[in-house]
């Protein structure tokens, strides 16, 4: 047989970009797609070893040279991600614009895309990933059960939701927030005064303190073309606000609310228009007779639309790897895999410590388990920071939380041996 | 339980910019250590996946500013590995040098060691990589029993060894050969003229036809400390000289035929004193009454003091790959686990064929398979030329190798879908 590939694949809008750029690009050459990535940290530097094996050609924009990902992507530009003559220069000649954080302006996004960049995810979608009141408002549109929220602008406002909803609440910033930042737990009035007085009527998010059994997120991915793919759902362990280790999959997880999750993951990418990952988190809250059915529920809680930290587990512990899928969703390929490669994997953050000299700590590491993965981020260390994370798997749970577990620990400088 | 996120500061888009900003303090940096890599093809391009996980830094020396490691390296120097000069400015501040090929002059690379270069592998073990007459040498002295072989400088020493090897013979050029390339088979005198005419009095390997069952490779590991691992033993399988599929593990592979192959293995990485990773190809020869024992044997053909495209399994298909392995070698660091990850894992790789857009190539591959893995190697097409390699995994060994191989071959371009 011979080779006539073009005619035999449906066409899809990669296909249109790729026919377009043939012609510069000369009769026996390949056109290796550049991304350009709005962001330099882990996320972005992460993205650089499927990206390798695609053949795709990354383009970061940092802020500093030394970033995470500058260190390890030929292509940086340095800028501002306020700065949309910045922005213009990264996406001149690339095949699409994603990011490594969501803290873009969203009226930047929308000009790039009005002259033609594929700005993936797009703004439409990103802002309830940005905006978690705008979020909260489409959830209840979409009519998807949730926490009581309200939007508060005042101490009366406040004071209000109150009683409504009962004591303590959650008040969260509704932009700009992550790891534990933005987020207050209030059991009183006065004890929101400072965060309200400094708000100076800007609204803020309040919200019921669900009382959960755990946190768990749920990772899916979607294309432009919509093909759309959903990895396990997992437990997400936190520990004063950030996360400190992922589950994978969440054990003894209900059947229900595990399809629950995926099919709400699912509904709000196609409904959001989500182009690349998303990642879900939310809270499993017990069966109640206030509501109908047995089964425990699921609440959203916030969304990340990019590769998120619920996912790194996906590195070792999937076939597709959700920074592989992410490079295959924005550039509209044919999504990969979800399917996990062991019985369990787990996944700890290491958070800067006392212990300075990170590379150092691969000798303990290795030497004792030498099936355990490290991810160092490139970082320098400071007092909780994540600068790097680690991965075991295999068949008996206990024994590869602990070893992640170990590991982590030692980097961040938390164990002696 | 209740949400109760400890932290309480309100986040600002300035505290991510503020994050990436600070990697400049003295006392808490890390040293990510530089390991320079001489030339910049497609084995150095596959060492950046985990050189990104371990937080070491490449600097790839290229002929070629696109060259396919240089497409994915931030720190390119140009230069010949023939000029000691740019070898000395690669390895300037390295932790350690090591090699994408061979072909780099021993003498340069003692000149480097003896300037306090941790060259690795050093130049006395990588010798046998490179001169075939001294491995066959080497494996003599060591009592290691092989084909036989003779050193051939004239038609006489060539006539002189058929009547006691038998024709047809298997001439070699001792140094360069590569993919079949420096290799002929001679059923005469006649047939071997123009390579004896050519050689001028310069040596020639001649060897037995050696009849074999198959070729096997087996991959190794060893650390300057003297740490060593063994990957299982895999089949290769060639197709005019050039390695068509690799077979993880080697199927129906006599225990003890495996066991005398990974331990020659790794007896001759200590007794040549190599750092870094090893293959042994060789081949699988059946017991004869010639020989004592009832177990086939394992026979020497040649080694690489690298990565190997018979290794390139180990990327998806064990815990740990040859690249990562390799760095971690080089560095001194503890070796990882060499177990495979899948029942089986099967490579093909993906010549250069009619087909010149290799990534639209990607559409039809992944959408008729997705949990293949596809390598491209950032290359033109050239017929014949190694552009690509694919990846399946799973227990039904038959559909494995199919799955292979219709990726590569879509990607060459010799079926049509």
């Amino acid at each position: 047989m011979t080779a006539t590939p073009a005619a035999t694949t449906p066409a899809t809008p990669a296909d249109r970009a790729s026919d377009a750029r043939d012609g510069t690009a000369g009769a026996t050459e390949t056109t290796f797609p550049v991304v350009a990535v709005v962001g330099a940290g882990q996320l972005a530097r992460m993205t650089v070893p499927p990206a390798v094996g695609l053949g795709a050609r990354l383009r970061v924009l940092a802020t500093d040279p030394d970033e995470s990902a500058a260190q390890v992507v030929p292509d940086v530009q340095l800028g501002s991600p306020d700065d949309l003559a910045a922005l213009r220069r990264l996406a001149q000649g690339a095949a699409a614009l994603t990011l490594d954080h969501e803290q873009v302006p969203t009226e930047h996004l929308r000009a790039l895309e009005a002259e033609g960049v594929a700005v993936r995810p797009g703004p439409d979608a990103l802002e309830h990933a940005q905006d978690k009141l705008l979020l909260r408002r489409r959830l209840d549109a979409m009519g998807v059960a949730g926490p009581a929220w309200a939007e508060v602008r005042s101490a009366d406002d406040l004071r209000a939701f109150g009683e409504r909803a009962g004591w303590p609440l959650v008040l969260k910033t509704p932009r700009g927030g992550y790891d534990g930042k933005g987020v207050l737990v209030v059991a009183s009035l006065d004890e929101a005064a400072a965060w309200l007085e400094r708000a100076a009527g800007e609204p803020l998010l309040a919200e019921e303190a669900v009382r959960f059994t755990r946190e768990v997120a749920v990772m899916v991915a979607r294309s432009p073309s919509g093909q759309a793919a959903a990895w396990p759902v997992v437990e997400t362990v936190q520990v004063g606000g950030v996360c400190r280790e992922v589950i994978a999959p969440a054990p003894d997880l209900d059947d229900d609310l595990s399809a629950q999750a995926t099919a709400l993951a699912l509904r709000l990418a196609g409904e959001l228009g989500v182009t690349g990952v998303m990642a879900v988190e939310g809270f499993e809250v017990p069966a109640s007779p206030a509501t109908d059915g047995a089964s425990p529920r699921f609440l959203v809680n916030e969304l990340a639309m990019r590769p998120h930290n619920s996912g790194h587990w996906t590195i070792e512990g999937s076939v597709t790897s959700q920074f592989e899928q992410h490079l295959r969703a924005v550039l509209d390929l044919p999504l990969g895999s979800t399917a996990p490669r062991a019985r369990w994997t787990v996944m700890v953050n290491a958070l800067g410590g006392d212990y300075p000299d990170l590379f150092h700590s691969h000798l303990h590491v290795m030497a004792r388990d030498p099936a355990v993965k490290v991810h160092l981020y490139g970082k320098s260390v400071r007092p909780g920071r994540k600068i790097g994370h680690v991965t075991a798997w295999g068949d008996d749970l206990d024994a590869v939380r602990a070893r992640a577990a170990h590991a982590a620990d030692y980097i961040t400088g938390t164990v002696d041996g």
